[in-house]
């Protein structure tokens, strides 16, 4: 029978690895070629609002295949539940038979998305960070900051959120990791002062636009994962000096390129592959004032090497 | 945490179960729009040769949506593994959140493939008849059998497959379920003598010839659920007088529909819904000679209702 393993066993298990360099690894494999990734499945509901993603995929001649189920019902803290949760499924490439279960609640996905983020930054923000500014106050937000740790220095920080209660308890967490937080609910404010800003929202309508941006920023947009989801006035994708999708295919259809290229604000030549950038092994900005965005939509090679590496992990582990 | 349930437990809940009705309910809901049900998705691997289908969906409004995921690895059984494998996976509708883990193992895929052969049975075979014919020796071909007792009376049954052991395993199983059986290695010879026809085979090439049908027979087609299999020579479409598809949507992407509809030898409006047959609530067809013919793919919402109903039996029983 297959082995089913829960969110504590997992978080134990996930500890000691070395994951940004397994989804590093994912990503060059993803822009070689070497990964199938069938089209994201989507199941939407209206009442309450909700979205379940089926991200799935395998490296070509590996052991395993995964299939990741995520959803974000994002009226679930009104009931005291979190927004997101899910699971992730290990099965063996050579028969199809489930191995593993991973019942994370939606933490992997969580954690392989802030990793995501802790790349695009490693190769993409400015040198000199002088301010993160972090758009929104949700459990990506905590996160996405957490995982820029390894890659800047800068603890200066600047959140931007619509509710007062939530910007408060963003500080006062983040405090405790060792940030010192500025909050605000003017999104102007933040990006004027920010070099390095992560946006984290569901919303549908930017929230930053292309006046406010400072010459050599770098902005990782991982909110918009559906088409009708957009944080980043397009018009910063067409001043941007470099685009970067984690995927080319999927970023066609949904995230802040989809948007950029239905208004015409950017054609599709303009966008490069995180894997590409990854690839070159440095820093992929040429001069300081250069404005880079990376646009995550969050692929399935994620979900395959976070899981692949937990499983193997646990693998040793009674259930 | 979310409940699992393994696969006596839910061959426990199953039994007493109306699965019949559900599916027929199922089948009238989503011909009537009621049912989302995204493009199945599917992952295909080649060494070894194997296919993966996730299907998912809900019915609006209802507690719950089901993601199905099954496998078959067509090579397994050489390694004493059953080919096909799988589980269901039951969420809230509410709050995403996963509720139930049916470890089926591909069992309720098998249930609920065989409920809509009975199902097709029931509404389109002839009201006489003489022989049924089963095209294959695998486990579709024992359950497709059994599943039709409800519906027809007779015992004459006529067995084709390529290996003559597997055919007499299928005759020395079947006949301990009240049936006789023929064997043959002859797909003409069964179909000449058959006038109830169920094919389950993953042949990629027609196995059945549009010459050998003989007036009033009724052929279920299950075995193709991929768009390169075809167990039907695509001229028996051209000459059925009814063409049924369990989805027209999906029929147009895979299966036999498919295959004709690219030869040309049918058209797009040819093919009725199954769930607009069974909304009829009698016979479909109107002369004893009639030629019909129905093309299941299998829809998710056969998985939603199956799910569901085991589910619901299982929410009061000790995990």
């Amino acid at each position: 029978m297959s082995k089913v393993f829960s969110l504590s066993q997992i978080k134990n298990a996930l500890k000691p690895l070395d994951i940004s360099c397994a989804i590093e690894n994912g990503f060059t494999a993803y822009s070689r070629g070497e990964v199938v990734v069938p089209p994201v499945g989507e199941l939407l509901f209206d009442d309450p609002p909700g979205d379940t993603h089926i991200k799935y995929g395998y490296i070509k001649g590996a052991e395993h295949y995964v299939i990741k189920i995520a959803s974000g019902f994002y009226k679930n803290p009104l009931v005291g539940l979190p927004s997101s949760s899910g699971l992730m499924l290990v099965f063996s490439q050579k028969t199809g038979a489930l191995d593993t279960i991973l019942l994370d609640e939606g933490f992997l996905t969580d954690v392989r998305t802030a990793v995501a983020g802790q790349i695009a930054a490693k190769y993409l923000a400015p040198d000199n960070v002088e301010c993160i500014g972090i758009v929104g106050t949700g459990i990506q937000a905590h996160m996405q900051l957490e995982y820029l740790k390894p890659v800047t220095d800068c603890k200066q920080v600047i959140v931007w959120g619509r509710s007062t209660p939530n910007l408060q308890m963003f500080k006062s967490d983040m405090e405790g990791h060792g940030f010192e937080i500025a909050i605000t609910t003017d999104a102007k404010e933040l990006t004027s002062n920010c070099n390095l800003i992560v946006t984290t929202t569901p919303s549908e309508k930017p929230v930053i636009m292309a006046d406010w941006v400072k010459p050599g920023t770098h902005i990782t947009a991982m909110g918009s994962d559906i088409s009708k989801k957009q944080e980043l006035d397009s018009k910063i994708l067409a001043l941007a000096d470099i685009v970067v999708a984690d995927s080319l295919v999927q970023c066609r259809e949904r995230g802040e390129i989809y948007r950029a290229l239905q208004s015409g604000d950017i054609n599709e030549a303009k966008p490069i592959e995180l894997g590409a950038v990854i690839a070159t092994g440095e820093k992929f900005r040429q001069t300081a004032n250069q404005v880079s965005i990376a646009d995550l939509t969050g692929v399935a090679i994620q979900d395959v090497q976070i899981a692949t590496a937990v499983c193997e992990a646990l693998a040793g582990l009674p259930e």
